[in-house]
């Protein structure tokens, strides 16, 4: 008999992180890391379910999560096996619904909302499969891989064509890169020692902490004061010393002329890469502040809303590392667009991570990359926050400074079930007024 | 003593619009125009209330009317004298929320409810003040023009200072130009004839119609059928003459080198612009294609969704007329900076209207840019479609093809409360199953 999907539906689940400032920085001084959570269910008896979320900072986790309930009406109902055969199409009538659209299109809240359905379903489909999302994707043949994309808006870029090339280049070697990732892991950098409202003392601690776990690169955030981040810089390179990369985060603090100055101030402390600067939506600002702040290099991406975005930062050279994140982009299919642009512009993808359960989904986005499209590992390298896996019943584990290649099947989305319960907003325990 | 805001309602108000193909073009075939209508109330007896709105194209009001509700907590209570007289400062709190802010940033969703609840704030103000919007603004002093402006991310484009010296220009000639409105009104142009949904005798004898009634500018729907393209073009140009403008909307059907290749199609019968040629997120794709269409210009804005878009349109010179929406941005505010910018670009700004409410919204707008920014009528007009206008108690009026400027206090944004009652959704008369 044909399998259908019985129900998606959404919980709205927040973490009170506020009350520790873990993940304050210059815009977001007080966040509660949440998720929009999907559950997708088949009438398959015992058969697995589909999970994925939409990340959010707490307000507003709601308005996500009536998003992501407006969709379920175009997959509830449908076949489950012709459906995840064919992902490609059902990604296409999510977001180009031409009244939805007009929503976006193709960004914000109903954007974010087709990435938590996107990904429940390849959650889905790769527990189906017995496989991790990173294999099930490195797996497929160019043509399966090419069929998930929409090209429109890309074409000026990336042709269909193009995107075969690249990964037809990619298919020797496969076998090689997948055992290497068995064996090595991914390479992590640590964001956990660098938040705001951390004091010098933590910070120093924090620096010593991520060598000691055999990370090579850490992030700290900056853009609140100048002096304050001069000294935070002085520290933290005294710590690391010369050869551990410091990358500096702003989180779109400065206009472009601020960018750049204070940029400058913090160069002889050698930043190796500096994170939004400005605005996201500023493809012409990040190119002058790239042009202007050479050779120190712009990364970007966790705000960037979709591919025609990123399209022009490659295009115009205003980012050198590009920081895809999981659930802001409408979900694996754009995620991969953005792989193949990234890989057409040969510029490395270092995912955004962090929040809550990013670093679980966009472990599986880096090692497809390096499997079955960019081929390389070169400058590549993953965010690792250490806040939160325990939610998850598979979750991300890092090792010796890399991010160990998961092996369970899916896409290692799945909350425990008492950790839902706990943090369903308002009604969980960890909400509850405390009289 | 101090009164106070009470209540910040929202309703969604949907129209059957789809049933007659009014509206239909490339993108959006069967639209039913909505509005996520905001009723914000104090605690003055026999105050007046302040109306607001999102416009939507159906499938989605719901989720633009509970993103709307999420604001109500950051006004209601708050003072409305103080509050009023210092709107620039409730808008930063709006825009700039730190949590609600990740749901953006600044776009979609949540952008758009900050845009009905603005709105609404200066609908109310207007009120009290017994002016018309477009008045209450033209007659604020240069610096408290500015104060109502963001200038965060626009600095490399527009300062503070550039833009008082924009209004201070402009404050010369207020009085006579306010006169000539009033005794004018603003030129508008028609969308009528047009949608791709009609055929060519309805084509054919819209456009006599609204010559008769006219107009010197009307616009065609393009983009799904380059062979009816040019025929509808050739049917409208016949019945026009060589000297009434046609405009060409394309509604992001193409990419980059098709919408090259197209419009080369059609430039034999001289369109005066070309909109939305392809993805409003696409600053260097517009500005391919305008410097490969010129001298034929682009026209873009209506889903263009912040001032920093706008601010990299006008810098990388890709648009030529400037179309900017009342409902897609932040409100009042962020269109002031939109006008500002458009003007230190020396770009005329020809707004979007049409769907339900836009001409009674925008219609203040480009009056405002008359009296006090701009400063110039040339090659500016506003879009006309006369649908809808019958729900609200003080419709936009146009006569010779001209917008007759409004005299009754407030925004125009009031529907009539039969209306509202039978189009909300699903429960209103309109919607009722028809057994």
């Amino acid at each position: 008999m044909t399998r259908r999907f019985t129900a998606l539906d959404t919980l709205d689940i927040r973490f009170p992180t506020s009350r520790d400032l873990d993940g304050s920085d210059a815009m977001n001084p007080d966040p509660d890391y949440s998720a929009s959570y999907v559950v997708l269910r088949t009438d398959e008896p015992g058969g697995p379910e589909g999970h994925g979320f939409a990340f959010t900072i707490g307000r507003g986790n709601d308005i996500q999560a009536a998003a992501i309930q407006a969709l379920a009406p175009y997959v509830v109902g449908l076949p489950v096996d012709a459906t995840l055969a064919d992902l490609g199409s059902l990604w296409r009538t999510l977001v180009h619904d031409s009244q939805l659209r007009w929503l976006g299109p193709e960004k914000g809240v109903m954007h974010m909302a087709i990435s938590a359905v996107v990904n429940a379903l390849w959650d889905l489909r790769a527990k189906r499969a017995g496989k991790p999302v990173w294999r099930l994707l490195a797996e497929l043949s160019p043509e399966e891989i090419v069929d998930l994309v929409d090209f429109r808006y890309l074409t000026d870029a990336l042709t269909r064509g193009e995107a075969l090339a690249i990964l037809r280049r990619a298919e020797a070697g496969r076998a090689e890169r997948t055992a290497r990732l068995l064996a090595d892991g991914y390479p992590a950098y640590t964001s956990s020692p660098g938040w705001l409202g951390y004091d010098d003392d933590k910070l120093r601690q924090l620096c010593k902490t991520a060598l000691a776990d055999g990370f090579t690169q850490i992030k700290l955030k900056v853009g609140a004061d100048l002096a304050d981040d001069i000294r935070r810089m002085h520290v933290a390179r005294e710590v690391c010393g010369p050869d551990v990369r410091i990358a500096v985060d702003a989180n779109q603090r400065w206009d472009v002329s601020t960018a750049i100055a204070w940029v400058r101030e913090l160069a002889p402390y050698d930043p190796w890469w500096v994170e939004e600067p400005t605005s996201p939506d500023d493809v012409v600002g990040h190119a002058t502040i790239a042009r202007a702040i050479a050779p120190i290099r712009v990364a970007t991406g966790e705000h960037v809303h979709n591919r025609v975005m990123f399209k022009q930062y490659l295009q115009t050279r205003a980012l050198s590392f590009l920081q895809l994140d999981a659930t802001r982009v409408a979900g694996v299919n754009e995620n991969i667009a953005i792989l193949l642009l990234a890989a057409k512009f040969e510029v490395p993808v270092c995912p955004h991570a962090g929040g809550v359960g990013l670093c679980e989904l966009v472990q599986h986005l880096a090692m497809f990359d390096y499997v079955a499209v960019s081929g390389s590992m070169d400058d590549r390298i993953i965010e690792y926050v250490d806040h939160l896996h325990e939610h998850f019943t598979h979750p991300a584990v890092v090792r010796d400074g890399r991010y160990v290649t998961p092996t369970v099947p899916g896409f290692n989305a799945t909350m425990h079930e008492a950790s839902l319960a706990e943090h369903t907003y308002p009604g969980g325990a960890v909400w509850a007024p405390t009289a």
